[in-house]
């Protein structure tokens, strides 16, 4: 046991080219013992939801001690803060825009100074790698930057409770077309899905139970409901996205 | 010398999403020091056989101990079982679908058991991946499951000879075009192969002995022929995919 | 402090093939404990010159002792040779077509002896990469090879000074669609980019100084004059790639 300073990437910087590797190589100068896991660079450019969306996710999943790296700045280089940031043992570095969400719930935050020097459109090998390194290596957040109290909240749609059903949104439409909801499980099990045109009923434990090419829902890795087709994609057959509205309601109403 | 714990990452997750990133997370949290190879998350969702190619092709490359975590798992939360499986110094957490393929040759094979709470659409993260980095820090096959000896084997088209002539097929397609096929290095050099219309001959030793677009057949790095197009694509001009059928046969056949 | 052996990796092999995977075995099988900074392997096809600006815009971020293994070789297997450099406390390892740029000024050269069962057409594999892991453990130039003096040195475009205008080109698009070019920063601020049959003025500091959809030109992160479009692809509204004519003259001109 006892593993390496560990620091994980979540950008919309894509893999064609150096970003990313500017930005390891900066922390590599601060400390070369580090060790990155990439959570994903494929973050559609300036889209600030969907990296939120997988940082909720997966945060806590990652050892105590761990830095996450996070830059989806399409505001970088201007007045938007960059700030460090604390919580139940995780460190995150980010710009101020919504993008750390519900990890800013009960969270230390101070605000990064921007180093002279740093470029204006890159501040993730410039001002946010650094900060990950020194984080990572033991520097305290206190030596980072000044105490920040007002730091940018997402406006997030909630779940709403309408006459018996419950409605939600699609978060998230995977690389497989799988569409994950904010849906919580069900208290009871008789329940009806209504999404896109279609009645999805009942709520099953995978794919497998259900025949090829068919519409299938179940409690999905992340906890919420989600809906797909067995070997094939639920976003292309319901032509639906993110934002989509789902409902879940008795079977008998 | 003396490295680290190694696990190697071959699925159909794609690297958009963060389920990769997850399955990781879920390593680290049982030995924080594991490294990863990712070989790919390419393979087309589904997809045993593809998955299966490149686990022959590569593992025996990998230093002694190292551990395989390999999920394309179209399967998952079905009856379908889950294993873990040792030989040669390797071992392997996989599905029992077949995509281990002839690793199982001789090999040491135990079913895991599925955790309570394990998500049914996610083995790789809540079963797969904890066993791997059991394995990976020493936990002896045994300790982690009941033998098994009814695997399932995948049917595997084999080489055929026929009056002369070999006839093999093409089992993979490179990101380059390339066709990859199953058969081995000719004994004599004055052959002629057989592939889509085409005639092409002799067997060359790299793609830089023909002429810029033209085709060309030679002993690929797998230790099988290949065809390809000087800078351009084979599988392109020739219109032709994995299952493809390809002949060899002596030029004065 | 100290860290482990470290190797970048720079090709054109794409994330859909083992290649990658077997260039690291084949380190690791030398020496378990190397950590790996991919770079990107996205280049495209044989692209030596896109490899070529990549490696000279990050090498210098990495720190001293690094390995740079960069495999983006058409030519591989025919005479072409293929070179371990030292410069400036890094290593390289590369074939001799061209790749490694200015990274050759002042280096130390040995070619490699390409040995006996070495693939013809994967010598990152079974040359390039064992070469790597040996510079990376100690083994000195010298060691790994003969001394080379005439390798093979680009023709580069240079900077163009004409009538009081500085011409350059675009020398490489990001994936945002950024037009990165070869211009250095003006002396003076007061001046006109002429880009496609647009004038952009003046130079800006980031992105965020002009409205949405809004060409802008600033000083990019590599140090030189960029083109982009505010939350959009200066590529696709200009209709511009690599090697585009870009010209930088007094605002009075």
């Amino acid at each position: 046991m006892g593993g390496a300073p560990l620091v994980t990437l979540l950008t919309d910087f894509g893999i064609r080219d150096t970003y990313v590797a500017e930005m390891k190589a900066a922390m590599l100068a601060v400390e070369p013992s580090i060790h990155f896991i990439d959570i994903t660079h494929e973050i559609a450019p300036g889209d600030v939801a969907g990296a939120r969306y997988f940082l909720e996710r997966v945060w806590r999943r990652f050892p105590s001690g761990t830095v996450h790296l996070v830059v989806v700045d399409p505001g970088v280089g201007t007045e938007r803060r960059a700030i460090a940031v604390s919580r139940d043992g995780h460190c995150f570095v980010a710009p101020d825009n919504g993008v750390l969400g519900s990890v800013l719930d009960g969270a230390d935050v101070v605000e990064l100074a921007i180093p002279d020097g740093a470029s204006p459109t890159f501040h993730g090998r410039d001002v946010f790698a650094p900060a990950a390194a020194r984080l990572v290596t033991g520097t305290s957040l206190s030596a980072l930057g000044t105490p920040c109290s007002d730091v940018m909240r997402p406006v997030v749609s909630r779940l709403r409770h309408d006459d018996g059903m419950m409605v939600g949104h699609v978060v998230h439409v995977d690389q497989f077309g799988n569409l994950v909801t904010d849906l919580p499980v069900p208290e009871r099990s008789d329940v009806v899905l209504h999404v896109g045109a279609r009645d999805v009923t009942p709520i099953h434990r995978t794919f497998g139970d259900v025949a090829f090419g068919e519409l299938v829902a179940y409690v999905g890795s992340a906890g919420t409901i989600e809906v797909a087709v067995r070997d094939g994609s639920a976003a292309r057959m319901l032509g639906l996205g993110r934002g989509a509205e789902v409902r879940v309601m008795p079977q008998d109403a």
